[in-house]
């Protein structure tokens, strides 16, 4: 079966390097050599994190962490804000419901961002122990202004504990966990971070600490007990590690620290801006708003009678995998990932496939401009 | 840095073609592709834990595996017998106390195996809500006669709940969920089943299925909407799986299916009956009985003056590693897992390696004895 290219929301590509880092023989995770690697995928994390707080590892994918943050910051009736722009927003809210935490919601329609002010109002209305906040939403391709947002909470709530799902969007974009006073940060190894799925990532604030119980009501998520393994003079973790994953997303780290950061952030908008450009010259409209527009991943309007799936049938019969809109937005929208191990080389190939793909369904297109366009937009 | 071998509780050797597997390019989880993959190993899990019902797969460690046991079938307060005869028994119950579940312990000196009779002396004073049972207890090297045990429940209580924790045996020993009963076996990708760690595997009865809610205290481990997942056209999972590790256990319990489930069990035996013998050959006692002690894994009494820790890593600079005892049984056991990829070069290899440390520690042993009595017994 070849190996098909992957412009989805995640999981995204995996380099040759990492995919090798992992095929290695596992080791053992009570040993110094585990311990040397866990080190140094957790220093990586940090710097990518933008924080000097501890960033603790579960063998789980992203709605994992997320359901970690709420089982050991907030009990049954304890009061959250819900911020929602989208599916992911949604969703964080959905298991804040299940601990029995009492959400409100802030949500917004499908394809708009947060509204500092807005968030602001409704933490004058009602004090709140946390807000929990989606980065970037891939349901929408829609990127909320985190900076912004946090500085205004600032403003109104110095003890509010803020958390906020960067599950898409740390390693592609700037998060800034310390500068923006994040208290829990959640991301994980399929998007940007350019590893295969089953890692999360939560760096936990010394705010968020004090209001950590030692016992929650979960063994797994468990941030006390993951935060003594990290103490260790040879950290470990309090129970199986997922090993292979751990290695491999130490390898994909080291080449994100070799590109550099801001070359990787660099590599990101420039991408985003080429896909934007190639699709306007196929005559497709972006779904989000051009100043809210993902530079991880992004929605495009499908034209009246245009059939989503079948265009990802086809697409995805050049060997290029795409994805379309989920709930009400299917068939509405469809959608290209771009983050994480992303280059020209594999944008031409998506967008091959998308001119092929639209030909066969007849619309009359010049045929190979988009390619050109992106040529043209990366230099 | 080269490969060493692991004859540890877990996680064990993965085979290369397992290895190579799991570092193909990851595929997209909501397509055909991912289903048929996904599709094929369930079935195959399916023979190994001896069950019609359906498997829930779940991005996860062991420990995870459990629970979503606990967090899917009890509710704070509900009554429950956790039968413990070492660390993962403990575990067990710590769980579902953090869960707030009624725990009441049914717990053995380290080194035995829990009696059907006590179980049901038990279970007569009163009335449970659910039953915890480790099939297999890798800090002791003990198997529970689990047959037995489900057989003796069912004879006093046909309404509880037997959840069976086979993290280390399923795959390595018959489990038989179905002709023994049980109603939620959970097992994990990292013993027997040859494969890196991060997987976690739970079988559930259709009279668990009664008592399961549809919004369980957790999102993560919702296995109503696993179930769901499951039961699509081409199935998928309720939100991003752990790919590759998907594609790697495929591979592993293909290997599995090829040799033959009782081939595998049979060398399982054979292999343990080659350590115990090379372990007598030396002058070492087993800590568990002899009826006790497990296919799988050997618990070894320290001698009078053996220093573990040194012992341990002398081992390991031959490239071996085997693991001490936990808690109070540091410094006082050593363990050699030998479950999943085993085989008699890897056992030679070991015990090469345990000749050469105890040498060096000063033991006067006739060189080459344990090697002669591996190629005597495994003929």
């Amino acid at each position: 079966m070849a190996n098909k290219l992957l412009m989805t929301p995640g999981p995204t590509m995996v380099p040759e390097r990492v995919l090798k880092a992992m095929a290695r023989q596992p080791i053992h995770h009570r040993t110094r050599d585990f311990g040397e690697i866990f080190n140094s995928m957790n220093v990586k994390l940090q710097e990518i994190f933008g924080t000097k707080n501890y960033v603790l590892t579960f063998p789980a994918s992203g709605t994992g962490g997320m359901e970690a943050a709420v089982a050991n910051l907030f009990r049954p009736s304890d009061k959250v804000l819900a911020v929602s722009i989208g599916v992911f927003g949604d969703r964080f809210a959905q298991i804040a419901k299940r601990f029995g935490v009492d959400v409100d919601m802030l949500s917004y329609e499908w394809g708009r961002s947060a509204s500092p002010e807005d968030v602001v109002a409704r933490l004058k209305e009602r004090k709140y122990k946390g807000i929990l906040i989606t980065h970037n939403e891939t349901s929408t391709g829609v990127i909320n202004d985190i900076k912004s947002i946090c500085k205004s909470i600032r403003e109104v709530d110095s003890d509010i504990l803020i958390v906020v799902d960067a599950v898409s969007s740390a390693g592609g974009v700037p998060v800034d966990v310390d500068a923006n006073d994040i208290d829990v940060m959640i991301t994980a190894s399929q998007k940007a971070l350019m590893t295969p799925p089953g890692l999360a990532f939560i760096s936990v604030s010394e705010r968020a600490w004090k209001s950590i119980e030692t016992d929650p009501v979960s063994y797994y998520w468990d941030f006390n007990a993951a935060k003594k393994g990290l103490q260790k003079s040879i950290p470990d973790t309090p129970y199986t590690p997922a090993i292979s994953l751990i290695v491999a997303q130490n390898e994909a780290l080291s080449m994100i620290m070799e590109e550099g950061l801001e070359n990787v952030f660099l590599r990101h908008q420039k991408i985003a801006a080429a896909t934007q450009a190639a699709l306007n010259s196929l005559g497709f409209e972006l779904f989000a708003d051009k100043s809210d527009s993902s530079p991880l991943i992004t929605a495009v309007k499908a034209p009246d009678g245009f059939d989503v799936s079948r265009f990802l049938s086809l697409v995805d019969r050049q060997g290029v995998v795409l994805t379309g809109g989920q709930q009400h937005l299917k068939g509405k929208i469809f959608r290209i990932g771009h983050m994480g191990y992303i280059n020209k080389e594999f944008l031409l190939r998506a967008f091959e496939a998308i001119e092929m793909a639209m030909v066969e369904m007849g619309f009359n297109i010049e045929k190979g401009i988009s390619l050109k366009t992106i040529d043209e937009t990366l230099v």
